[in-house]
């Protein structure tokens, strides 16, 4: 990292950038206090760490707002720096206006994640947890926040020491056998390792399986509404939109915008994904779109078939059938339109009849789709990998060992085997951040906010 | 103000509403540090005020983050209650959840401005410091941070205590007077009422006189740019547009993007208003737009006259005179496309030279911008009222002092003299606040940011 220098002292604005109450601007390094306090109204050199002071923030005798400004002294703080934060009023004026004076006094400007750097490189932070602090910000919902929180908290941090001290004690063991020569090694020894090997690999494939998983709670679980042309596919989605666009603009500025077609289903995130309708056509242009569609329902996790009730239900459960060999997620089966038409909701069992017009049976679907995942996956204590990173480097790791474990098998000596050993090592220390690069650490960093 | 309870403890997130690297949630009254304890994992029930605790957010056993807490004991805090601040992760969910759980815990999700409302019922603030926190947080250059700041230390707030002092002063000699038949009241003591009351009267005019410019600090000085049809009006609005925006694009998020045309030069806000060509024509629906563009002329303090350098200089100038008589501001001229023809600057005196296209000249002409207005006034210390609710109560209550001062003329007797005293007292007692009635205090809180 270019700009790591531990003489520095850094300052950002930590807050949201839009108007607002207040705004907070952080000062981490080792002139922070000195700092502050020379553009502070009152003296708090020698104040104790985790105190609040209220005073005005002076430039040039003129007073540019009154704040309060709390202190850490240096290993208290988050990065483990001397640190303070100064709470001013949340004008965009004031703010620009008091990092221009820090920047004046000697402070530089910090770069995103320079905050969340220095605590990594002071050991406050593994690299894995400096990650989730970044997951954790980004969270939208309930699952992502969950599997954030707990990588903070080192729950992955712990599951990677443990497999970490196992890989060193299986190391051990191999340096011990080596002082015998290799006729020596009893086949028990090597049951022996061979069964330690494997209990690490079933613990790394599980954290490698978690993967999809994780980028499913991370960029919400695939839906493709897949039908006929006509039977109401859009304005389901609109309907599932809006009801959920009602309830989100609680909150101001979610980013919902954005990503247009995300709903958050009781803290579960689905992304929904229209198509166009599907029939037998022999229209070249119209089979790129059906093709397309049934390309997204392959990578869904779950598909809503929807039925026009209009139409022969029956009949297009039957002609959907030849499509069902292309597709891989569940199968939820929709019948709309029941605004049109009085049916017998029990005439075919497994549907779910709704009016996307009318909005009746949307809560019925929203059940069915929560039902339809695994919650227990998600709601249960397990490490969930969501980094793609770390899946990377977990499956490198795996990697290593099954070559360890095919190199037992025909009896390689322990030093041949010593190497991939190391080399599992390390790509479970690159987790970590035990074992960096300065680009992997400019990349990790560089997509934080400014002011973390 | 139907929702003010002191009962009741409020919360409400203070920071921004964009993702960032902190959030601040506020929580204000009675049980502010009991309920917070509640959903700490750390006892703060009985630390001192002004200190920070480090701990995790709660909610049935679940760590929701890792949080700081500000605790601020009754009389020690912004509002004068007891209050805590919560710095958590800015994320939208944490934010969000964190506010239900504090509901779910017996807060109340607080309205916009209520925390200064409640600084305001406690006596932390009066009312005209109360809205200038609402000034402070929009202003946006140093002019409006100015006027804001200095409101809210309480020099307009000084000002106005003045004024009532020498009114109540007033108010005793007249009454004092009443003790003598009318026909006592000697010349001299006529004279000493009248030059009291003129003393008064200066100073409320001043203050109503600052409104204009307050208003202009506020909202932008109005330029309109005026001149031939393709002398280069519109590039040379996108010029200064593009060039400010290239220096605002360093903060985040200012909100630059709505009002398209308002420039900061210098810590000055210019509005500049881009108009129709003006030429001699007889087409009707072309003479509405000139006239349009002659009464923003009008109403602007500064014109911006665009020559266009390919043709005669001094024949448009002589044109232009025409429409002079029309126009109250400050006239700059400028002779545009200097890209074009190369020309003898010195040939016509006191026009700025410039080619908007090319971006040559521009700081000229801002720095000519910059002088043609009193840039003392912006600098000197002086009270400026920017709130048009100020302006109106001033001008009510100036017009009290006028009566009593044509009453005194007349010999009006002391009674009915003290009627329009109580009514120019009652006026300014509507500014601080001393004065005031429910639906005064939704209306100005109203505007304000929640969390404030």
């Amino acid at each position: 990292m270019k700009y790591f220098n531990r003489d520095e002292t850094i300052c950002a604005v930590a807050t949201g950038s839009s108007m607002s109450a207040i705004a907070v601007i952080r000062v981490s390094g080792p002139k922070a206090i000195r700092i502050t306090n020379s553009v502070f109204s009152k003296n708090i050199l020698n104040k104790k760490t985790h105190t609040v002071h209220f005073g005005n923030l002076i430039e040039n005798n003129k007073i540019i707002d009154e704040v309060l400004v709390s202190i850490f002294k240096e290993g208290k703080s988050y990065t483990g720096e001397e640190t303070t934060e100064i709470s001013c009023h949340g004008s965009i004026y004031i703010t620009k206006k008091i990092m221009e004076i820090l920047v004046n006094n000697g402070c530089r400007s910090a770069i995103a994640g320079e905050f969340t750097l220095r605590a990594f490189k002071n050991g406050k932070l593994d690299l894995s947890q400096a990650e989730s602090v970044a997951d954790l910000i980004a969270s939208e919902n309930k699952s992502a926040h969950k599997t954030a929180i707990n990588q903070l908290r080192g729950g992955f941090s712990n599951q990677l020491q443990n497999l970490r001290n196992q890989l060193i004690e299986f190391a051990s063991l191999v340096e011990l056998e080596l002082d015998f020569s290799e006729e020596d090694v009893e086949f028990a020894d090597k049951k022996k390792f061979l069964s330690l090997l494997n209990k690490i690999k079933v613990e790394l494939k599980k954290l490698i399986n978690s993967f999809e998983l994780g980028n499913a709670i991370k960029n919400g679980i695939p839906v493709t509404i897949i039908g006929a042309p006509n039977s109401g596919k859009s304005t389901l989605l609109n309907t599932l939109l809006n009801e959920d666009k009602a309830i989100v603009s609680e909150i101001e500025g979610t980013t919902r915008d954005v990503i247009e077609d995300n709903i958050n289903i009781e803290g579960i995130q689905f992304r929904f994904i229209d198509t166009a309708g599907i029939r037998k056509t022999k229209n070249k242009i119209e089979k790129i779109g059906i093709d397309k569609a049934l390309e997204n329902a392959k990578k869904s996790n779950i598909i809503l078939h929807i039925l026009d009730i209009k139409n022969n239900l029956i009949e297009q459960q039957e002609d959907f059938k030849k499509f069902k060999d292309k597709i891989n997620g569940k199968i939820i089966t929709v019948a709309n339109k029941t605004d049109l038409i009085k049916v017998d909701t029990k005439k075919i069992s497994d549907v779910i009849y709704i009016s996307a017009k009318n909005k009746t049976g949307i809560n019925d679907l929203k059940q069915k789709l929560i039902d339809s995942i695994n919650t227990n996956e998600f709601l249960n204590d397990d490490t969930i990998i969501t980094n793609i990173r770390h899946f990377e480097e977990l499956q490198l790791s795996l990697s290593e060992i099954n070559t360890i474990i095919e190199g037992i098998k025909i009896n390689l000596t322990g030093d041949l085997l010593a190497v991939n050993i190391r080399q599992s090592l390390y790509h479970l220390g690159c987790i970590t951040g035990e074992i960096t690069s300065e680009n992997l650490l400019d990349n990790i960093f560089g997509k934080f906010c400014i002011g973390k």
